[in-house]
């Protein structure tokens, strides 16, 4: 009788979980709005359709199949959200979390701006699944699901609680404005997707900063500024110095702002000089390449400013991260606080450049 | 021919390879000075001896073998610093990085104020070997190396460059002060060990906050206090209240402020509420569950107050984050933005109090 019991206890309780996890309602995040996008693409959940671009440097093609700054738009009436997704590997990184590069980060709208609603961790395998916030008030709310900054996502599927609603928004963002840089921009070292500089800039600005962020890899090569050409946006800001060497900016970086200059005619582009290297204080070696680096593209920009260049400005980012030390994780990506002090100083500087022409 | 000429050039690469690992010279860190030590212990990587403390709850006993908050202290002319070491088991946290759960995190001394001057980065197997900074200026330098704050360290040695000293300093802090609680205490979602909030009051007072943080399990059991009670320190913060149920809050906290007070007579007694959970903004759960844990500690503390009890001190912390609601990486811990604010706000408080003091 007492094994009967126990038998009985055991079938009832794995019933429930059974009925719990069956209870959520799943939707294909495929079939909702996606802001962030470079373009249309194959596989929603790349930024680019590397066959298109055949001679892109590799590691470009490959980080630029990653998701970051992708996210799913949507409202729903659930006063719980959940995900089921697949990453391609499960590989982790030291210098970030497993929620940033391979979880997801979910806002809600409140009174008009986007507030941290919670985020879905993963488990370091190909296939995860979570529930990312429950127990909210009854309502329909506007959400936005940021994807992983570090991996690319093979599918993702968003429930809510059973008879409550789930619908595309339209895009929720009034302009697009493309980043092209480097492992920052991509959001290496954020702790979750959403405190990604970018990311943060849209949800401040209202508008789309799509992420053409590439790990390492932001060097102006002609493929690389062609395909950045082919995105289609009202301004670019342009953070690729930190990942160029010295030759590589003397160069390229004229011919990537007159190349842009002419495919965008009278659209704003925005050049930053590199960020501090935190190490670059200590490392003597570390802090003369990055003068270097700054000397080279401040020279160029004089040279482009000397001329009057139409629409073109120059920001000099190297002291945005403060002066106490506290601001990266590693030898040199910001942490949170890094990305919070640089959104802090950029924002209003690209905020009274936008001004003049949206 | 050339089949000699691959071998004779592939010698040459290994035994130069093997050249610059064997050129470090490597010294055990348990022979240079720790701070942070809550005890001489058996282990010195460990906060306590289990052994001596058989009635700990089971959490609580693994979690301080952990080595948050503890640094090897150390002077040194080398212009580059080496770790070799060990921890028990790789285990990573999606909530944080394994260079601040794993790994290790080194601020030299500058002008009299410590600075960030590199991370060893682990590779989540059980030993890693990393160069902290290389290419530092000549000269004796004062360095500090923290330790993995969510992982149990067996075995670490530090590596100089051949020719160069490396010794012990005396102890660099002027004063101890305990610091009882959760896992924010302990350093969860910092993005290295130097970012956790004890960590960075030590640098910034010059005083060792004593890290006697427990992920999730400080809950003043009598047990707990009678071994933090062991600990001799010129002030006690307790920041313990996070992981306390209401009951537990009401039954053990006037308990716990009474025997410290009894043990160490005229020395501070700070006692901190609870500080927001991010998703209680949006989980309307999870907000009652701080609002009712606060409610429960302002009860206790008023009834301190009101008794005038001496030198007990008491901060609403609940608002120290920020109304921005982006200080957190995860449902509640705070990022590096987190604790950041939370050092800013703490700081001139108990600063004050400790002026009254010493």
């Amino acid at each position: 009788m007492l094994i009967g019991l126990i038998v009985a206890i055991a079938f009832c309780r794995s019933t429930r979980l059974l009925a719990q996890t069956d209870s959520i309602v799943y939707t294909n995040a495929s079939s909702l709005y996606m802001s962030g996008k470079l373009f249309n693409t194959a596989n929603p959940y790349q930024r680019i359709d590397t066959a298109k671009y055949p001679t892109l440097p590799a590691p470009v093609k490959r980080l630029l199949t990653h998701s970051a700054g992708l996210a799913i738009c949507f409202s729903s009436n659930s006063t719980s959200i959940s995900a089921k997704w697949c990453i391609n590997k499960p590989l982790s990184y030291s210098n970030m979390t497993t929620i940033n590069s391979q979880g997801l980060n979910l806002y809600v709208q409140n009174k008009g701006k986007w507030q941290f609603a919670g985020v879905a961790k993963p488990d370091n395998k190909k296939c995860a699944q979570a529930v990312i916030v429950e127990n909210m008030a009854k309502g329909e709310k506007k959400f936005m699901l940021y994807l992983p900054t570090y991996n690319e996502l093979s599918s993702l599927e968003i429930g809510v609680a059973p008879g409550s609603s789930i619908k595309s928004t339209a895009n929720v963002f009034k302009k697009r404005i493309a980043v092209y840089g480097s492992s920052v921009t991509q959001g290496a070292s954020a702790s979750r997707s959403g405190l990604a500089y970018p990311a943060m800039l849209s949800r401040h600005f209202g508008y789309d900063f799509i992420n053409i962020g590439m790990s390492g890899s932001a060097k102006m090569e002609p493929a690389v500024v062609a395909m950045v050409n082919d995105v289609e946006a009202d301004a670019y800001l342009l953070d690729c110095i930190p990942n160029a060497s010295v030759q590589q900016i003397k160069d390229r970086t004229l011919n990537m702002v007159v190349a842009i200059q002419k495919a965008h005619p009278g659209k704003p582009i925005i050049l930053l000089n590199s960020i501090s290297r935190e190490q670059g204080f200590v490392d003597v070696k570390m802090g003369a390449k990055v003068l270097a680096q700054n000397k080279a593209v401040d020279s160029i920009a004089n040279i482009l400013l000397t001329r009057h260049t139409r629409d073109f400005y120059f920001i000099d980012v190297k002291d945005f991260f403060g002066d106490d030390h506290e601001a990266s994780t590693d030898y040199a990506h910001p942490n949170d606080l890094g990305n919070y002090r640089f959104v802090q100083k950029l924002q209003p500087i690209i905020a009274a450049i936008f001004k003049k022409y949206f």
